[in-house]
Parts: structure tokens; sequence; C-alpha cells
């Protein structure tokens, strides 16, 4: 005996979204069919209306609804400074916490080949044809600092260095409110190594 | 500066799910945007299809796309007995994991009046129609040993006696394979004032 076939089905759709395994998706569909008949109807709508409507901004790959998203189209921002992330999340984080000013260039991923991702995936013909027209000064390099986001800090610090655009990466150490005697060693020995004369 | 407004409306919408946060629907949104947007449309149509198509069955309150669920449509089954669970995914457990053959009731939830789900939110007039029709001879509580199932199987057995149908409580004790050192003190204690003589 099993579920009706279009229960089946939800459940089974409800897979593709990712940390959702076999239990959960089985859990949201009964919390839907069961309370929330409209939040489904409205997220089946948003799904493809996001599908249909969102793609990459062409300067600088955040997903846009436009040409080019709000920022690159936004004319008093700083032309001279990029900055390139991994993800659109990380330029919201960037965005939120600091009075950052320049342009992005979201990387959608890291360097990964392995996992089949490599510079063309990353769109980073198009951030060498930026780094090669002149007008970026600095690339700021904010990559997470993982063992891929570092590889890949590395070949955009090359790409850089070939088109004699200074290239900068973000600091790390041991965060604001953190103590020494929790921080991982890995962290502790960046932060040291990366100490700054003071006065 | 934030989101475009198609990706801001389906982070919004894909938090209706429960145990979705803000976070995770980012997650969600940006994965099928980016790897996935098959998937995205695949789980939209299912989730208007299901919302549009799933209803409850008459009989047994399953989740079910006709008049009668599976089950209820089943003429080989004993319906003498009547099994009353709190949700689906109890049915689909005791189906696959007993070879009991008698009908279902399913409560869609337990008894919670801070909650605003009373005897009516659980469909009990229907229960009670059921244990008055004369055909049930054994209703057998299996809601979740929580103090809202207890008040629920409770209340299910007063009615069960209303109608001289016999009522019985599935087993609760040690887990088959637990240890009793970390078996909880609850538990324990339930398994001791539930003994039953041997041989």
């Amino acid at each position: 005996m099993s579920y009706s076939p279009l229960l089946l089905r939800l459940i089974d759709s409800l897979r593709c979204m990712p940390g959702i395994g076999q239990k959960s998706a089985q859990r949201i569909a009964f919390h839907l069919l069961e309370r929330d008949r409209d939040g489904a109807r409205v997220l089946s709508a948003a799904l493809l209306e996001a599908v249909n409507g969102i793609r990459h901004c062409k300067q600088c790959r955040m997903f846009a609804e436009d040409d080019l998203c709000n920022i690159c189209s936004t004319q008093s921002r700083d032309a001279s400074l990029l900055c390139a992330v991994e993800s659109p999340a990380d330029v919201m984080a960037v965005e939120d916490a600091t009075g950052y000013r320049g342009h992005y260039f979201v990387l959608m991923g890291h360097l990964s080949p392995l996992d089949g991702v490599g510079p063309s995936e990353l769109g980073l013909e198009a951030l060498e044809k930026r780094l090669a027209g002149g007008t970026v000064q600095e690339l700021i390099i904010a990559t997470n600092p993982t063992v891929e986001g570092d590889a890949t800090a590395h070949y955009l610090a090359e790409l850089a260095a070939q088109h004699t655009v200074a290239a900068s990466r973000i600091a790390h150490g041991v965060p604001l409110g953190g103590e020494l005697e929790y921080v991982d060693g890995g962290t502790l020995s960046h932060a040291f190594s990366g100490r700054r004369m003071v006065g």
C-alpha cells in the first residue's frame, strides 16, 4: 500500500531541494496539504515565475530580471573597484555590512575540477575581459577561506597580475568577539602570520 | 541594495514550508535557479496538481484523489478492526512494519485545545458514526506516546466505550535493540508498569 500518485509525485519533487530528504519532503507535503494550500499555490507560481524570469546580469553574473542587475545599472558606483565573490548571498552580506561602493563579480561557485567546475563555468572569460578593459584598478578577492575558495583566489590573483590590475584579498583571522581559546588552530595560525604592526 | 523582486518573492514563498527559514530558503532558491531549473518547474507543477487534486478520503480522512483511499476501497480488508493514527505517515509505517489488514482512521493531528484543535478538527464525529455503525469490533489506538497523543488516546477510548466497542492501545516500552541504561526514565517506568507474565 502506498500514497496516492499525486502525493508520491509531490514528495518526490520536493526532494530536488538541497537538504530535503524523504522524511522532510513527506513532512512538508503533509503540512502544505493539511494546513497551507494557499501557501503551496503561491509557492508554485513563484517558482515558475522565478525560473522563467530570472537570468544572470550580463556584466557581473548576479541574478537579475533585466540585462543588468541593480548594482551594475547604478551610475554612482565606483567602477575602478571590482569585488569577486562566490555567491549572490555574499554580495548581500558585503552590501549590508560594509560601506563598499564598487562593483561585484559573482563567480556562482568556486573552482572544483573534480565536480567539473573550471574557469569557464565561473565566467572567468568575462572577468578577464573586464580586467583588460582598463577601468578596474583593484580586484578585491572575497572568496571563502576554504580549500576551493583559496585555490580560486590564487587563480584570480594571477589573472589580475596578467592584466596589471592590483589584487587584494579580504583579511582572515580571529572574528570580532571570538575568544582565542575557542578559535580553531588554522584560523589562529593564519591570524598570527597575518599580524600587522601597530602605531 | 537587495535581490530582484522575483527572487525576493521566491525566497519568501519557500518559507511557507515547515523547517525552512530565511537562510535555507535563500540556499534553496539559489540552488534551483543555478543548478536545477527543470526540477523547479517539475516542483511547481507537482505542487499545483497536488493542491488541486488531493483531498481527504471520505471514510478515513487519509489523503486521496478519489472519494475513497486505496485502503478503504479494498474489499478484502477486515472491517471489524479500526486503527486510529495521527498522520498519513503513521498509516504507511504500520502498513510497512506490521501484518495489520484492518482499516484506519487518520486524525490528521491530535487534541490540542491551545492551538484550537478540538474533536471536530480531528473529524471525531465521523469516527463516532463509524463506531456506532456496528461493524467495528475493536478500535486500536496508535496515537503517539506524547502528552497530546495520550490525551487524544484517552478521549478515543471513552468514545469507544460509549459505543461498546473494545478499545486497545499499542504497547509502549523499551524499543527492540535498545539498552536499558540509555533508555529515558519515563519509557523505562512505563515498561515496568506494563510488564507481562511469561509462560
